[in-house]
């Protein structure tokens, strides 16, 4: 009876006990297969600048150094997540030493176009005494000004991407080239494009998850004073995330029909401002990335790790600062944040 | 051998059983007094201005409402504490009615002296459209001009003090009347006073423990524009604790060489502003007095309770929604505080 049950049971099944062995290394191949599979295809985009900065700052001024949205993003999400692919441009003049910064780091940079002949991306800006407000000097576009953001295929079928501040075009092209919408889409953006490319903007905002910008361009892009008014307007554009980025004030989390307000480390000088919006952009979307998980709390912590690398990206010129930080230093910054925040009552 | 033992011991303590006997009861009788004794003394005392205002927001504006920085700050205390006790003027226009709104909250107001044939002192202020900047319409002094703070006997001993704005000098005097020190002294003042009478600011400094001031005042006493610089130079100043008030980005605390960042509530609308940093301080000073405490930890606490408070006081005009508070609305946006910060990494 029992064996007249176990050959109907496999009858019913389809299998003989050979077969069933069959099956199950099969399984187990698919298992393993799958698995490096998918440590091969998760990945992390950040498209952005990759360019020449020349900065001057009360503590000093610095020659032409290695600068760019993205350069500061990549930087930034190497040390949460480690794949992460840079989509770019540069001129002839960037040269290997320069994109070696981010080799050192195991950043994928097959998406960086080397444009021989051309110039890079330059910007030159002095920052005045109180470091929050700045003039720019110089800004020769040079590759940028017609970037055609090409994707690689070892890009396609990444599921989280960071679309760096550039013009509203080129993000939208570089999202419309991949194969899939990642699990993830973050845009970061500035006035400059809501000037000038307002709709452009706001098409590609209906394609987006997650927008983070500063609190005077939330207010110019909500056309309201207050920033809970300004969120609720800007998550009715597309985003259902919003960070507003509020510089020494920390950042505001909009989403879900709930509010993470996290501060900004106290610090005694801000040496170099330029870049930490990047930083703060790359240590987020690196973070989300490592934990593979998008849900508010995981925001809520992604925020704290990148305003945690924005704090550390301040306290040199440049990306100085973000090329040489230990996992014991960040531990350390993200406890300080804990230790800022925490009260009992 | 065991009675000569108790016999010698009571020989070497001076009582025999019966002196025991009546020793235990006074002391017992000393504690009781002592108990009852320390309930009556302990209190907590707030100088200040109580004042008439006329508001202008952009939602509205007001006729002459009850206003002044001890106002604001006796009723947030008094959701804290029961037993704040104000020291003020007011003419003989300010009445009974609005005496009454203080004695509602059980609020001692024996230290108000009412000016019979003048009149309390009145400022009214229109809000720009931000609700970030104000335009002084008018300013009477009217009994202010020569304001002399009197401490009635049942105010002496009290263990905590909060010297609202007011000019140095009135706030000097009201501390040297008292026949001691109180357990903690906090100051609150502003650019004003810092303009026209630096040195009398400096000279209380040295004997005040909290110093509650904004962010611009914070850099215009220090000649720094870090925050965290400027605590630095305030500190040596005096004070052991330094709240710099942030208005919708918060406050920091400084001190122990610890830095505390509590967040503002994001709020839809601030309907009217006035009074907000008083209320802040009156909560403040109010959470100390009721848990007891000087601490870092409790001040953590403290500033998050003054920030609830402050939250409510901006949502109507003048001290209106101060005056009609529950527990359960106090303790509900104290959640809302703990919600707004707390992550996990």
């Amino acid at each position: 009876m029992d064996n007249v049950n176990s050959k109907e049971l496999i009858n019913w099944t389809g299998f003989d006990l050979l077969h069933m062995h069959r099956f199950l290394a099969m399984f187990a191949a698919h298992i393993c297969l799958n698995t490096l599979f998918l440590s091969i295809i998760m990945s992390l985009i950040i498209l952005g600048s990759v360019a020449f900065d020349a900065l001057e700052t009360p503590f000093g001024k610095t020659d032409k150094i290695v600068g760019g949205a993205a350069s500061y993003a990549a930087l930034a999400a190497s040390y949460c997540y480690d794949q992460v692919k840079i989509i770019g441009v540069v001129g002839e003049d960037f040269g290997e030493n320069n994109l070696s910064k981010f080799s050192k780091h195991h950043i994928d940079i097959t998406g960086i176009q080397i444009k021989q002949g051309e110039k890079s991306f330059f910007w030159s800006g002095k920052y005045h005494n109180d470091m929050n407000s700045r003039d720019t000097l110089i800004t020769e576009l040079n590759v940028l000004a017609d970037f055609d953001p090409i994707i690689p295929p070892s890009y396609q079928d990444a599921n989280y991407i960071l679309l760096g501040n550039l013009s509203p075009q080129v993000q939208l092209k570089a999202l419309e080239r991949l194969d899939k919408r990642p699990q993830l889409v973050v845009l970061d953006t500035m006035n400059f494009w809501m000037d000038i490319a307002l709709d452009d903007l706001k098409n590609i905002l209906k394609q987006v998850d997650v927008l983070t910008i500063n609190d005077e361009e939330a207010r110019q892009l909500s056309g309201q004073y207050s920033l809970v008014k300004a969120a609720e307007v800007i998550l009715r554009l597309g985003p259902s995330y919003l960070i507003i980025k509020k510089g020494e004030h920390g950042a505001l989390l909009f989403g879900e029909n709930r509010i993470f307000s996290a501060p900004a480390l106290p610090l005694a000088e801000v040496f170099d401002p330029t870049g930490a919006g990047d930083t703060f952009a790359g240590g987020f979307i690196g973070y989300l990335a490592h934990v593979n998980a998008t849900d508010f709390d995981s925001m809520k912590a992604a925020v704290i790790y990148g305003s945690a690398l924005a704090s550390f990206c301040v306290e040199k010129f440049g990306t100085e600062r973000l090329e040489n930080l230990t996992k014991q230093e960040i531990n350390e910054r993200i406890e300080s944040f804990s230790q800022l925040t925490a009260f009992t009552i």
